[in-house]
């Protein structure tokens, strides 16, 4: 059986380590993970995909399968590619083996990895639902609770994924988690008191980058800032997905599109996407 | 802006008027309402939508638009459709005016709306996730508890309505309340025991008919019956939409769509569909 599972980035959030996660808002990508277990003998293709992960993770759950899989975009850019790529594996090898799971309780053990292994606090729980999200109680799917907001249908998003990030390297510091925690919250209660849109949450995502000193925390590169400014010049929708590297731009028409690809362009290959609607399904 | 809500049917449901729903099993389908909210002056198209309903709905939210829509299903027979033309009507009404609802704030008052007309308990919050769920906590969106298995993609769905029946009529009586209670108290533990998959539910859809005495209270006429023996004869899955006069059969194979189609045919055009596996959205 065959899924997909939409990367995710996160434009604010405040850390709950007591309560296994974070609240936050984000939203999904029409890219991610697409995964096929099979009950074959032969081991399939992984493209993008480290094989000791993805037989590493199936072990979560009894019976043996093989697997076949591609990313469709790269790990390690706050892309929320480590949730999409546990949740694939899970939920494809559940299907396959007919194991009468709910994509709830895929989610929990998704989950639970994601905070084992240090590579998310709250992708998961968005990456089931789809949308933009607003995660208002931390947790997995089962404990936390979520909120979604439709996009309009013309959004387009522009990635520019400007280096590599290991989330754990940045959520280390006891004193950089408070900080987050205080920004993250702040900012999800004036999300939640005004216009609540995907342009509101791009836009504060900035403000939290700065509030919580993250351009010197993950050394971002004069790149980052030189693109930063040709898009605000251009009167350009832009922000920061966390924790990662990478700027997303917003745009709702093709000029605009073709304006964002050319600046982003100069720097790094643009990835485009939509934003994903529905969260992990069978394809 | 233009909004999907799928069609919604249950195949078994214990009613929980405590808690203001029901808790049960259903599936979603990739049928249902398609409803566009305008801000021009023009009235638009509906078909198949009662416009009395649509604008009377709208009232929920503030602001004024026009509608154009059309019903997949039809109504009155127990697929989910009052759900789904709340839902939409209010959706594509808070897109198109920006006023920044949450599909579980939109969720909320359909809800409502379907308890205090007395015409669902429980699909809202089923058509806003999509795929088979499992609701387990009765309520809206915001307080009930609901689970969603992943459909194989292969399933199609092919439905015969045969007659219509006020969701409303069937449930006056407390004696008739209190029997769905605990049967579909009993079923839904057995589901959950065991292994949980679309055939199940369907099977099960005819035991919670049965042990309800149904049959008697919707006053079935022959063809149900006829039709209900003719599927068991070739062996098809099939069952019953609560609360519809209303005959759902599951298939995976061409063939097997094909029997059943020219079984159904004989009594009534069969409507043919997939399970939807994603809910309301934007299209």
């Amino acid at each position: 059986m065959r899924v997909f599972v939409p990367g995710h980035v996160t434009f604010f959030f405040s850390p709950r380590p007591e309560e296994g996660g974070s609240i936050g808002v984000g939203a999904c990508l029409d890219k991610g993970v697409i995964m096929e277990a099979h009950r074959g003998k032969k081991r399939g293709d992984l493209s993008g995909i480290g094989r000791e992960v993805v037989y590493y993770v199936s072990k979560e759950l009894e019976g043996e399968v093989h697997f076949s899989g591609r990313a469709q975009l790269p790990f390690k850019h706050g892309l929320g590619m480590s949730g999409a790529l546990y949740l694939s594996v899970l939920l494809s090898k559940s299907i396959e083996l007919g194991l009468g799971k709910t994509i709830e309780d895929i989610g929990e053990i998704a989950h639970s990895l994601e905070l084992r292994r240090g590579t998310g606090l709250g992708d998961v729980i968005a990456q089931i639902r789809g949308g933009i999200d607003i995660r208002l109680k931390a947790g997995g799917p089962k404990t936390g609770k979520i909120e979604k907001l439709l996009p309009r249908k013309n959004y387009r998003v522009s990635i520019a994924p400007l280096g590599e990030l290991e989330t754990k390297e940045v959520l280390r510091s006891e004193k950089v988690l408070s900080r987050f925690r205080s920004v993250g919250e702040k900012l999800l209660r004036e999300f939640l008191e005004s216009e609540r849109d995907l342009e509101l949450a791009v836009e504060l995502s900035k403000y939290f980058f700065e509030k919580t000193k993250l351009g010197k925390l993950m050394e971002m590169s004069d790149e980052f800032h030189r693109l930063g400014d040709s898009l605000d010049e251009k009167g350009v929708t832009w922000g920061i997905s966390m924790l990662g590297k990478t700027i997303v731009s917003i745009s709702r028409s093709g000029i605009e599109r073709r304006v964002i690809r050319k600046t982003i362009s100069r720097y790094v290959k643009p990835i485009e996407c939509r934003i994903d609607p529905c969260g992990a399904r069978v394809i």
